[in-house]
């Protein structure tokens, strides 16, 4: 009996397979279209994702995932796309409480006599915590799972980001007048410091630095705040030429034009995320290029303000990095980054009058991967890739607005809204699912900003 | 006993209000935020309207509303708008079957590499009946309730928006060349009159004529249709001065200008609707007021096939009245009318400089009351009024982007998205109710959209 030992094993050896159990994972969505926006642009038309431990562990086909991967949660994507989160590159989330409160103003009109009054009597703390949760409701709900930010009070804007499981890039606001948050310049510099150093390495937040305008801060300060930001190693947010006012106020006052006086002043650099960019001109456009400076696209905030349509054609020839941004709930008056996209493709066909620019692949990329190296995290997200944060969305693509389908990049720029968003994944935590929420209490945020409307219309009569 | 008689009538009509049935009616919506529309803009804070016979019997308080009227229906629209139905201006309802089929490209490509060739080999009257049904699933969804059309088979797109319960100024093509339904002349223009006979005085359908434009159409062939119209009464609906390639054609032609032609040959009057009208000049604005023609404003398209922007606020300066229209689906790539008014309300405050230009009231007035000026239906449609037919959707406007709300035209301007249209009444028939469609089979006119997507993939790789 003991010689057949050997030859038994070896026939088992030869008939049945290696056995290679399916690896585990967290989670796996499979049966869509994944359109990854990785370098080789791949779609893959009935495919699937494997997350473990908040990160992409694998992509390919339906079968093949189902085959290599096994997980304790499936979600099914059939009928829709999946694809990486988008990115709102420009952000004031707490201003969702002054949406639609003073519309179709003269910008200093808006400013002085609405928004300024209203901010200095009402942002405190809970303000901004609460109109975080709004904006983040809304947000996850439209498919937005990255947003930079640029507030007062950040610290408390990363903890409800944190808590609603958003990703954030979140500045705190440094201005030359005395702020909701710090009455004196010292006090904000070291309130800033404190921030950073707590927030930074967080998973879902990065802590930032937003030096408000170069129109609002002294080159001293400006470089101050640069300072800051090398020692810690955060992105340095910047609202930059945004209006004509602005080019002519820095122009009187440093006889230069905003990108040059801050190339001169030593802030240019790869941290840098420059909000707006309306009025650059081309040597400018070089400027950025150099330094590697990420550039937040607004179109909506632009056309709503009449600051003037960015050159961002010109952007894209020079392969700066452009992403695109909702601006603050006040000035827009949502955070639909779809509209967006759809606005983005469709402004620089009209401003320049060629329908080839901005196609709709390169709006979908300034929405995920190039949002991405605009803010600086293209190494983490923005496009769906192995070992890239599990940062997702599953998006409808079956509604008649939709309906037939011929080019997945086509559908997804010019007739997707944020309600054909389905499911959301950050970090590989199901945020949304199937349209619910599933991080916040819808019902109580509404509740609470329908509150300070109240609040908020009150003061403004005083 | 007899004396107390008269005593006891007396004492009786003291005290007994006089009786006062509540007048039966057919619908009762309530509890809304009435938006009327109304010259007097009136707003009803808690509103109702009651329909009777297709018509607008009463509006007012809903506490006033439901003590004089009673009916077998009643809808609740609590935490929603009741307004009038959107009217989109200018379409090609059944190109929804070609929407996104090649973007991005030069109109001449786009048109003579695909849109001609997919329309020679595949538009016929089935295809025609599927496409408008399809188009009319979205726009009811949306909130669309009355839209002008442009296309081929127009007796069967007459037949399919009538089976679907929306109302139409259905324009059936005339153009010089063979088209897909008719091959000459003679017989398109026999056609037409045929089509006009048998629909005019429908009650959700008004036939009109549609020669494509100036610069298709012989002067003798404009003037013709012309009087087609005249003889039966019906709009008049024509591209004009779309492209500047269209002015410079006319100018080739004709030495003058696409508007002035119109002029010269007789063509404009108070049944002309005008679809784009980018490149108008002062003098022609003028020519369109004298005459009283609409205009049909397609910011979208205009921008996505960059036609170039209308000047729309000098129309409105001259109260010439704009509606707005999305194009037809495979140019825009939608039928979503709220895009096109937050475009609008947007675009040309960029275009001018001016953030005060085309207010959010103007704005919403375009795809409301002032559209229905643009087609010449104002008397019927276009704002909440006794007596006018009862075309009203509820919107809602508790959505997280919708909160808080501080101005009722702010939010359904800039915020606002077609996922918030819950009910949608036409000619008093409850087309939608809470998002389900009740005159389509939703299911199978999404089939059959998809099918004819693998017959039009198919031929145009032939």
């Amino acid at each position: 009996m003991r010689r057949w030992v050997p030859a038994l094993l070896l026939v088992y050896a030869i008939c049945v397979p290696p056995l290679r159990a399916a690896e585990q994972v967290d989670l796996i969505v499979h049966g869509g279209i994944v359109v990854t926006m990785d370098p080789q642009q791949t779609l893959v038309e009935n495919g699937a994702v494997a997350i473990r431990a908040g990160k992409i562990a694998g992509i390919g086909s339906t079968a093949t995932v189902l085959k290599d991967f096994e997980a304790p949660q499936v979600i099914d994507a059939r009928g829709g796309v999946i694809m990486p989160g988008l990115i709102n590159a420009h952000n004031h989330a707490a201003m969702s409480l002054f949406r639609g409160l003073a519309d179709d103003r003269a910008l200093m009109d808006w400013l002085q006599n609405y928004i300024f009054p209203a901010e200095a009597k009402l942002v405190d703390e809970a303000f901004v915590r609460a109109g975080t949760k709004l904006a983040c409701l809304e947000m996850a709900l439209g498919g937005t799972t990255t947003y930079v930010d640029m507030y007062y009070f950040e610290h408390a804007v990363a903890e409800e980001t944190a808590a609603a499981g958003l990703r954030g890039v979140l500045g705190q606001t440094l201005i030359d007048f005395p702020a909701p948050d710090y009455k004196t310049w010292d006090a904000s510099l070291a309130g800033c410091d404190a921030y950073l150093a707590k927030w930074k390495g967080h998973a879902l937040i990065t802590p930032a630095v937003a030096p408000h305008a170069p129109y609002t801060l002294t080159p001293e300060h400006l470089q101050a705040v640069k300072q800051l930001a090398d020692k810690h190693g955060v992105p340095y947010v910047i609202h930059v030429a945004e209006t004509a006012a602005e080019v002519k106020t820095i122009g009187e006052r440093y006889q230069t034009t905003p990108v040059v006086h801050l190339d001169r002043i030593g802030i240019l650099g790869p941290n840098v995320i420059a909000n707006h960019m309306v009025h650059a001109n081309d040597a400018e456009l070089l400027l950025l290029k150099k330094h590697g400076v990420g550039v937040a696209h607004c179109p909506q905030s632009n056309m709503k303000l009449a600051s003037g349509i960015a050159p961002v054609p010109k952007m894209l020839a020079l392969k700066i990095p452009v992403g695109l941004g909702t601006d603050g709930p006040a000035s827009n008056n949502d955070l639909d980054l779809w509209e967006e996209i759809d606005t983005a493709a469709k402004l620089h066909k009209v401003a320049t009058g060629d329908p080839t620019v901005v196609s709709a692949r390169e709006a979908l990329a300034m929405a995920t991967i190039d949002g991405a190296r605009a803010i600086h995290q293209a190494d983490k997200i923005g496009s769906l890739e192995i070992g890239k944060a599990a940062d997702l969305i599953i998006v409808g693509l079956d509604a008649p607005h939709q309906t037939p389908l011929y080019d997945v990049y086509s559908h997804l720029v010019y007739t997707t809204k944020a309600s054909d968003v389905r499911t959301v994944i950050v970090n590989g935590r199901v945020v949304v699912e199937d349209r619910q929420i599933k991080t916040l209490d819808a019902a109580a945020v509404l509740k609470q900003a329908r509150e300070y409307r109240e609040r908020i219309s009150a003061a403004l009569k005083k």
